[in-house]
């Protein structure tokens, strides 16, 4: 198998038959883009995977039983108002605006699906948010990838899009994808929002599985603070035109397919990361060596997740003590006494214990935009790596004051 | 059974028998006191509940072997350096301190518990750390209480003491105790050093039971930043000068002594909880009407531990959406339809929605140095309370140079 991926531009309108668009409806600030609609010309298999917090929004009870069917062509979604603790009128609010999607796009209303990000608790303000969709119908277009990923942004600085492309049985096949997120950010199956499009044919059984899979190493593997959103969705959607012959089993195809898929949600997953909340520095953390792939992934996301690590990356010290005991604490299975640890490629501690090592080179690993820390449990195979960000003092300012 | 408890001042060395000492022997910074020494003029039961973290520190391992023999005499604690990931040496110098006291104060060795708090992974300055243990021996008094809970400070603000006393068989039995602690806390079976103190006679099996039910309801229901440390211990010696009869089964004595070894225990835990690193408020936190004790507890915990809820706190910032957010990805079981929410007595949340509140009434709630949220499951019948605090950005100052 090759894995040879070329890289195109347009997010998630770069595969062939999808139209997106952003538009202001007023629901955030004036003027700030915040519905986005995006739209399949032909139908296409679905996927998807949701926050595992028993409180879901709205949104995400009714785009939960719709995904179900395998099936859909539009996603419509609104920034600004998450729609959750609304009661039974958030319910209704979710259906009325995949009713009006469906109205303006002229399919039927089970084939939209629907998502919402934003404060919690607020009811929504329908009289923008339906004219606002009619709005994003009339902008549709195969350019509007990018308007639709500002559209979704809360506290993001930057809007996060992806997009590459594959050979499959002669037919090129392209993936895109856009996200969002930067607070209540923590690894616990799908976090945020994340819209993925593909042209490839894939059935909707193994396109469940694959996102599955990549979910489980991208967006699972990502922490900004811990908590673990009630609104978190990624959803795929496949429309079949490219014109390959459909995945439908596990053969070559469906592991080229997948670990493009993966690849896509990976860059997607270290965008959110990166642009955590306050953050100045992405943090990837890497374990090797582990004896089950469950003990590495355990290990890399308790060092991310940690407070006090990520309070020492951003003031670039080479404190690998907390490190460890992230690594005690994750519930993976090791041996204390045979852990090395390396900060960038600075060796600080190994088995166990600390190394003379050079103050000045350690603090230099720690002071890029880019900080990576190595743990090797020397007890087995398997790896797993994990991204999050530095703690700093704007996070603080950002939260201490988000609603008000 | 009356629960009276009388006030008492003297913390660790309030009970009768017990003295203690704090001494600076040059391990922290110049001046500050950081060798501790408890000691009971007679043999005394003992019980202790350990940290959970896979990575241990020396002291931890040694005294966890010696408190399964059920009695001791002395606890050696130094504050600065916290002898973990130090390997072989670590042990042997763990081994070394408890042989030095043992040595000054003329007792076995086996009878001295050994604990350290501080840095990870850097050798121990034991030609500091011997003198400082026989400069303590030559101070200990029945008023060096105050002394020894400075000699434990890490990063603490304050010392924290307790002590009060009841009534046992018409014997007036005293239980002391003091605690350190104020990063790298979070709820997980014991967290930080705990030192008590009682002259009531207690078999050593019915002490440990007590300390482990005490420990879960006050220790292990606080959290500052989500770290569970590798160091954490709370021991407890009772050398029986009371002349109460010994408590050895559960009968009204063993409840009375228990409730208040418990009130002991929540008034350290509170206090440092307070004292969590950077805070400015106090946040409680009680979960009442849930279906399970465990219910109560994983929803107290995790409201209280949410980064999201601390910087709302930290702001003042009515944001009950982070609170019912957290309970929904505690482990919980509830139905989000049923959940109440009270900032101070200001009703927010009814039935998981939101309700029209007093803005200025609810921010007035968050605004004191003691905050208190109140979530009613409306799902049974058990309650939990746990304490933490806000989350500011001196924490993260705090800890962004700690080591260096």
């Amino acid at each position: 198998m090759s894995r040879t991926w070329e890289e195109k531009s347009g997010g998630i309108t770069a595969p062939r038959g999808f139209l997106a668009a952003g538009v202001a409806a007023g629901i955030k600030y004036k003027g700030k883009r915040d519905v986005a609609l995006i739209f399949s010309e032909v139908p296409a298999r679905a996927a998807g995977v949701f926050t595992t917090n028993r409180v879901k929004g709205a949104p995400v009870i009714v785009t939960m039983e719709r995904v179900a069917r395998g099936y859909a062509r539009a996603v419509v979604v609104n920034s600004g108002n998450a729609n959750t603790c609304n009661g039974e009128q958030g319910i209704r609010d979710a259906r009325a605006m995949a009713q009006e999607a469906a109205r303006v796009l002229n399919i039927p209303e089970e084939d939209v699906l629907v998502a919402s990000t934003g404060v919690i608790g607020q009811p929504m303000p329908m009289d923008r948010v339906l004219p606002g969709i009619a709005a994003a119908a009339r902008e549709l277009s195969p350019g509007g990838g990018a308007a639709a990923a500002e559209a979704i942004m809360t506290t993001d600085t930057e809007p996060k899009e992806a997009a590459l492309s594959l050979t499959l049985g002669g037919h090129t096949v392209t993936i895109g994808g856009m996200a969002k997120g930067s607070g209540m950010i923590h690894p616990r199956m799908a976090t945020m929002l994340c819209f993925i499009s593909t042209d490839a044919a894939v059935s909707p059984s193994c396109l469940q599985e694959m996102l599955r899979y990549a979910v489980d190493r991208s967006f699972n593997m990502i922490s900004v603070d811990g908590d673990t959103s009630t609104n978190d969705m990624v959803l795929v959607l496949a429309n079949g035109l490219a014109g390959n012959p459909e995945i439908a089993a596990e053969n070559e195809d469906y592991y080229l397919f997948r670990d493009a898929l993966t690849e896509v949600c990976s860059r997607l997953a270290r965008a959110v990361a990166r642009d955590g909340e306050g953050a100045t520095k992405l943090l990837e953390v890497k374990v090797i060596n582990a004896a089950s792939e469950k003990d590495a992934r355990l290990a890399a996301r308790a060092v991310v997740a940690s407070n006090l690590v990520k309070t020492a990356v951003y003031g670039r010290d080479a404190n690998w003590g907390r490190v460890i005991c992230a690594v005690g604490y994750s519930g993976a299975q090791f041996d204390p006494a045979r852990v090395d640890i390396y900060l960038g490629d600075v060796m600080v501690a190994r088995d166990g214990m600390a190394l003379p090592f050079d103050e000045e080179a350690a603090s230099a690993a720690l002071a890029g935009r880019e900080v990576r820390v190595l743990v090797d449990l020397k007890s087995g195979e398997c790896e797993a790596t994990a991204w999050g960000c530095d703690l700093t003092g704007e996070y603080v300012n950002i939260n201490a004051s988000y609603r008000t």
